[in-house]
């Protein structure tokens, strides 16, 4: 149920330091995660091939990896290399899996898929906490529910006029007006102006431009700038090319990542923040309370829906119009997942088709 | 396993306030609870047509309710009357159950099955809290049994001898006299004298005579007298027409109802009290007390005897005498879950056939 | 996947005391275990035949026990004695499982197999508290875990080396050195000197003799001596027949028992100590500190492993040449087991086989 040949986010790059070994459980894998010498990373699976102990609770030996229990080395490789108590040759299949993984943008990136088709380029262009131009401050949330509602969640942003109507002030014009949505290669695009409309932190309305880029296996890529009403007009609803309002809240971006842990829990990883300069701290500070309490009622609401789901096999979600860009990645899913040789995801009927 | 053409108690009505939406699970199945601005109630299934999200989670808007998710209204009818984006007319299928539902004798009834077949005649004939000849306490507990345990403890007092030897402080007699049991329409009718036997509240050994209908699926009217010894042979064993002893408990009723909240999980409500009249305050609340006591002294050992069936697949139970109203209540669910074309619970080959 | 026809501990001999009833679950099965008026133990299957009720929230009545919600009457032989209501005779069925238990070495044992066959001659002969020759400290600890990780862990000291590098000071020797193994009757016996290695409270390198015997269904019976350096060698590698150094924790005796509750959790039940005498008290007392902290990270690795092993069906482990005794003692069990009538669990390919 999940496309494999993809890079999941494991973590921050913070989380994983330069002595110690990591164990994150992504698509259900429990791997062990490390730093060499040089500081790249390595992750394998945790499970020694002995006696099945858990690698994580080893120790590191240069760039090599200790079982904690009788004493087996692995090279990051994932081939054993040492078995105390063994004199002859080590045979062949005592190796674990070693998962490509990349330490970019902030984030430690996992592929669990064939790792001959381990594409860097396929890194989705998240902007990371190092960058010159934006400053941005991070969030992590566990979700006991599937990436699958998570994502969903972040592909129809009409519920930001029911679930958010406190925290970010949305107005109901969220769920009123449909955005345009564009297919990318590895994603879906989307799009659009809120129009003469109330926005926290603002005192009287204006017009948003929100465009983000969602993409596989679930990142969101989402750029915010806020414009006096009759900008979108003007703009003739084209993508605005001129500068937003100045205000501290007036132009942000945010990074986010949906990672699954298991079938029915995942990890959701956040930045958000205005461009650097003066006061950008205060402000990214500002922006990152409002968005946990935003992100609690997003929670609080997937959680409850995943229950729900749990309890009801073989009921069928019935899609609205404001489905278009959940549907248009559902379906670049399971084309890749057909392709990988897996099971797809029945795509529910559209309700504008009926 | 369930009768599903029954009134169910939800709940007590003040569970349910004029404002707000409560979620209650009958049954298995999730039910979002309100009430119309007339007071009515309206008992609709708690999932959304749309992605599935508990309609409990929204919000009332006059007699109607909106989704917290995504925004689609839904009428007292189960309806569907507005999809946020939808231009066009909206599809039939956009509905939820709706249950019948009443508020009476201080209870909330839902009835799970047929709407056609949902008669309010076949509410059982509980005395509410607002009754004027009654003073009653009430009490709630949860249970993580089955209901049938539950009603299997309630429709066999031989065991207040053994459970509630303290709290009831009932003697040996109860387990050992055997009470006249009579076929209802939808329930048994259990009726004995305990002669000359001591009893919790009386100085010096009584006769009691005690009477309690238990009616489909699983409430229980108690009617409990005591007299001077004696009394119950004055009567040639047939129900008391006079008045019993000059005492603050020597009359009092009480309504009993389990509910199957899951296969196995039951919400237990009851009441208790004497006549109205000078101090039936008092003595309501020193017989709710008793009552804590002894449901808890029940709940231990239900609970404890439901971990037991849990892990005895295949282990049948071995009835005996006392279990006469047990076996005829559950001949009855039996024959009324074969009616609706639901499989039965298989009846034990009673003990005194051996 | 049990063994049946061994003696099982239920627990130290005080966690059953002259009164009252406890419930122990052993091999899945919840076993109501108390003792007659002459102190000899009984062990009843914790089910009533009526309704299924634990018999042990009952009560004793002399040697027998009534079961505590319908009051039905056990005798030690597990034949029903009572049933209250009943005028006719009890039926033949009408009985629960008597289990043979023993109570010797300070261990209650109880056989679960045919109680034919249960011969008191194969209790292990374990060292009980009351020994005069040994001054004991005793523990216990539950696992998250099956048995059988339990026993693996037992019979393959070379986890020494890194499970316990400092609570026991082990020596990179335990994984490096393989110990000599021999078969019992019902059991391995596994002995070897650990030479010229460092060792916790002693100053200086030792010569250690350590030698077990590990018994069906897992109980441990271990003699540890320590020697000044050299003596291995002088010993000629046998067992050594001369005195132990003088030191305080120079020569010990542990036992040790893995009793399976289910089959993913266990109990573990230890003690150790020196020889009686002089600070005996003291040094069991400083032993055990030790022993806690050391199985503490048995403990640790065992459970996570357990969890390894529960979401990864179908992997199998690759043996080294130190699970000698590991797979012996599989081999033995899997004959008992198949003698039985049960299935066997599937010895892997030793890798020095590969």
């Amino acid at each position: 149920m999940f496309v494999r040949n993809a890079w999941y986010v494991a973590g921050w790059s913070s989380e994983f330091p330069s002595d110690g070994i990591t164990s994150r459980t992504l698509l259900n894998e429990p791997i062990a995660i490390y730093r060499k010498r040089d500081g790249s990373v390595v992750a394998l699976a945790d499970r020694c091939v002995h006696r099945l102990a858990p690698l994580s609770l080893g120790s590191r030996e240069g760039d090599d990896l200790r079982c904690g229990y009788h004493g087996l080395k692995f090279a990051p490789s994932g081939k054993c290399i040492e078995i105390p108590g063994l004199e002859g040759r080590i045979p062949e299949r005592a190796r674990v899996l070693s998962y490509p993984v990349v330490d970019r943008h902030s984030w430690v990136w996992v592929w669990p898929g064939d790792p001959a088709l381990a594409d860097e380029s396929l890194i989705p262009p998240a902007i990371g906490l190092d960058h010159p131009d934006w400053t941005l401050k991070t969030g992590e949330l566990d979700y006991e529910a599937s990436h699958q509602l998570v994502n969903d969640n972040l592909l129809d942003f009409s519920h930001l006029s029911y679930v958010h109507k406190v925290s970010f002030g949305a107005s109901e014009k969220w769920a009123l007006t449909r955005p345009e949505v564009t297919m990318l290669e590895r994603g879906v695009r989307v799009q659009r102006w809120i129009e003469d409309a109330p926005r926290r932190n603002f005192a009287t309305n204006v017009d948003t431009w929100s465009s983000y880029d969602f993409l596989v296996p679930g990142v969101l890529l989402l750029s915010s700038k806020v414009y006096p009403p009759g900008t979108a007009a003007a703009c003739n609803h084209e993508p605005p090319t001129i500068a937003p309002l100045p205000h501290a809240v007036s132009d942000t971006f945010s990074c986010q990542a949906v990672t699954p842990l298991t079938d029915t829990t995942s990890r959701y990883f956040f930045s958000w923040g205005p461009p650097a300069g003066e006061g950008a701290e205060a402000t990214a500070q500002m922006l990152l309370g409002i968005a946990h309490q935003a992100f609690a009622e997003d929670k609080a609401m997937i959680e409850a829906q995943q229950k729900v789901v749990a309890r009801s096999p073989g009921v069928s979600v019935m899609p609205t119009p404001n489905d278009h860009a959940v549907l248009a990645f559902q379906r670049l899913l399971n084309k890749m997942m057909q392709a990988e040789g897996g099971r797809s995801v029945p795509i529910s009927k559209s309700l504008s088709s009926v």
